[in-house]
């Protein structure tokens, strides 16, 4: 039988996070506090963060064990596999080699669960009862529901409306974890009465979803905040992801030239690639990509420079690429890649050369996830569309200049929520959004009244 | 770290089919032409199927070989895991031992690919380019969709109108795969187009799905009909599932007292049982339960005879439970156990008492269902609740009677595509179907004026 599957033992997870942080040859610039620009230190992420992942947001050591009730649950469905495309291969008429890590096996069906699970433990550990967050089409919220369920914790959704009202299936499978999911704006903070007090058909943003979850987590005793991406520490907690991987490389006597992963927040692109990174920092010669959306381009034409981390301005300033705090991205399928700004780390890294960055408008990443399905059988949710395209293009430089490549990329999560998209795709309603010049001048403008890097 | 979850080896799936036919001390009745009364064989059904699986259909072989294209496909996602239930046995607070299959890794989410795999290649390798099949929930529709692109095959679904209609996101995936539906009644077939002429607002049936299939493939040079299950071969394609499980039940170091399956044509229960059944057979202690809804209780409350297996009495008489060739079930949510006959080999261990068979009600069964996504964390497709809420009535029993019983089932599906379902039963809208005495009456009606069974 041809192998087309690598799989570990069932222990194969690793026993430990990498961190990137301890390898790189300069750190990246501090988070700011906006009012007196001066770095911030851990005591001022306490209110809403318990210590210990405050802990891991600023620590310096290479490796951080990952505690055993952490990998119990995380062996529900990890190891992950790894794949060699050969179907995708063939229909590609390349001699390229392509693998993919399938991260879609989680309950929750994407790489989330590996963060939320991190995330829920440390805070049931310092006595927390009960976190808030804010989720946009809903595969964040589903994965912290499913965490929480896991160790008899209350969470609490706040839905950007437009998605509660359009992606229902995704508040139902929050419930059916026990997470209470409302529309945000919502009626249950300040900050969400305030908005529907100006505009009561408000369809809200992940801004004002994430001003919200941090008002409740900050005013109650029992709660803290949870984020999904973006945060060092949900970096680390992803880095499973890159070790499996790469000891599955190995049993395919395989090293990739060329790694790649759809960017968002970034926690996706970081999972796979830091522990290959590391390599890349040591001498060895690759290509890592970050694939994002041409209508929320973040890291291809936003500016490297402090901004907030949401639209209310209640965060640290963040030393990042960024379209604006108040940038409100076009409706595009992959909710998951609908956010301005991108984890300092992965901005870091884009900034130093050691990341390139592509963009892609949504039907071309379409076209190639039904190709995708029709011969490696996975259907892949939105967001890792944009990873398909950057390794067919990948494969077709790769073709010109008459070489073989070895390439590896994150199919971080299935469709089976998105069938929409595909609907729309098929039905020919899918639009591509190019985003005018005049938005990202006017981005510009709003980090220019901010701190500059360096 | 506490070890729940069972994984073979990446080559661990078996490299051949278990066929319980030869090992049952008497053969079940054969079926029946209904013109004549008399035993069809293999020939009358050559139209329509392959003649390697008529071969399978009749065989009397212990073992029949998978070959390796089919092996290689099966390998994207077999074997899959065995997981020891330990959050929910303390949920239930329990000291019984439940052991779960999980088939909801395959593409399509559910064990139907199993046998569409085996089905397309086998006609791949008889040179049939084209199938024709029926869906109903559309589970076997995007199976055999999937199964067909994996081998360069065309697949035509006749999708219940009702089902297509209110199951869009099923529709979209057999198209993402490249598979051809449409709304059954068709203006494709003669039998289609009889039914909208006399009703054009036909919200349509199973029954007439498979009309319409049969009619497309008995009329075209280039295609065959396809089922997804009831019959003998589909069940030994089933059967991985239960021999996996073995193995696996051997790493955990147990055996089960219990085996539970939801059972609505027979093959879920059938792949899971068979393997096991063998040893009850030989002499082995054991319970077999066939799990079905009390909305569609065929084996519970249905008669043992002959029956047409559609509506349209266009197929051989099978020896089986049925509620009537023209039972229409109530719209529960399990649309795969919405069917009024059983297959004949499961129909014959119950007749024989070699498997139990019990009913209820979905309510109770999706109760289960959260219980069971809150403590083991995959949420269930709607067809393995009645499975979950068999295993708690065990549980029960066990209680009752001071013992501690081992307890295997198969968890068939996800119910990522099912969330509706769920909503359903959060909303308090779920109902509940009790099946009038007088529709019982009437399908004994009909029955009593076809062949007696013995």
């Amino acid at each position: 039988m041809p192998t087309r599957r690598f799989d570990l033992p069932s222990d194969g997870t690793p026993d430990h996070w990498y961190n990137l942080a301890a390898d790189l040859p300069a750190p990246p610039p501090p988070p700011l506090n906006p009012g007196t620009g001066e770095p911030i230190g851990p005591e001022a992420l306490a209110p809403i963060f318990p210590m210990a992942l405050i802990g891991q947001e600023v620590s310096a050591e290479r490796l951080i064990p990952i505690p055993d009730p952490v990998r119990d649950i995380l062996a529900m469905w990890r190891p992950t596999p790894l794949y060699r495309a050969e179907n995708w291969e063939r229909e590609l008429g390349t001699d390229c080699k392509i693998f993919y890590k399938y991260e879609g096996t989680s309950p929750a069906g994407s790489h989330k669960p590996n963060t939320a699970v991190a995330q829920a433990y440390f805070n049931k550990e310092e006595g927390v009862e009960r976190i808030a967050t804010e989720t946009g089409a809903g595969q964040w919220g589903s994965a912290l529901s499913f965490a929480c369920s896991q160790f008899g914790m209350e969470c609490k959704v706040y839905m950007v409306r437009v998605s509660y009202a359009s992606k229902p299936y995704r508040r139902t499978l929050m419930e059916t974890w026990g997470g209470a999911c409302v529309a945000s704006p919502s009626e249950d903070t300040n900050a969400g009465r305030a908005i529907l007090a100006v505009d009561p058909s408000s369809t809200g943003s992940l801004g004002i979803a994430i001003s919200e979850a941090v008002e409740d987590a900050a005013t109650r005793e029992d709660t803290k905040y949870s984020l999904g991406s973006v945060l060092n520490h949900v970096l680390l907690h992803q880095t499973v992801v890159g070790q499996e991987a790469k000891d599955q490389m190995e049993m395919a006597d395989a090293y990739p030239d060329v790694v790649v992963g759809c960017a968002g927040g970034g926690s996706n692109l970081a999972g796979l690639s830091f522990p290959f990174v590391a390599d890349k920092l040591a001498g060895r010669e690759m290509t890592v990509i970050a694939a994002e959306p041409a209508a929320c381009p973040t890291l291809t034409r936003g500016e490297y420079g402090y901004d907030f981390g949401d639209t209310a301005m209640t965060t640290p300033l963040l030393p990042m690429h960024s379209l604006g705090h108040d940038f409100i991205p076009a409706p595009i399928h992959s909710g998951g890649l609908r956010y301005h700004g991108m984890a300092p780390l992965v901005s870091h890294l884009v900034h130093t050369g050691v990341v390139d960055a592509r963009a892609y408008h949504q039907t071309e990443c379409f076209e190639e996830a039904v190709r995708f399905a029709r011969s490696e059988g996975i259907v892949p949710a939105p967001e890792p569309t944009h990873a398909l395209r950057a390794v067919v293009e990948q494969v077709e430089q790769a073709r010109r200049e008459g070489v073989s490549k070895t390439i590896l990329f994150n199919l971080c999560g299935h469709g089976y929520f998105d069938m929409a998209a595909y609907d729309d795709y098929f039905s020919g309603r899918m639009t591509d959004y190019e985003l005018p010049q005049e938005e990202i001048d006017a981005a510009s403008e709003v980090l220019a009244d901010l701190p500059r890097v360096g």
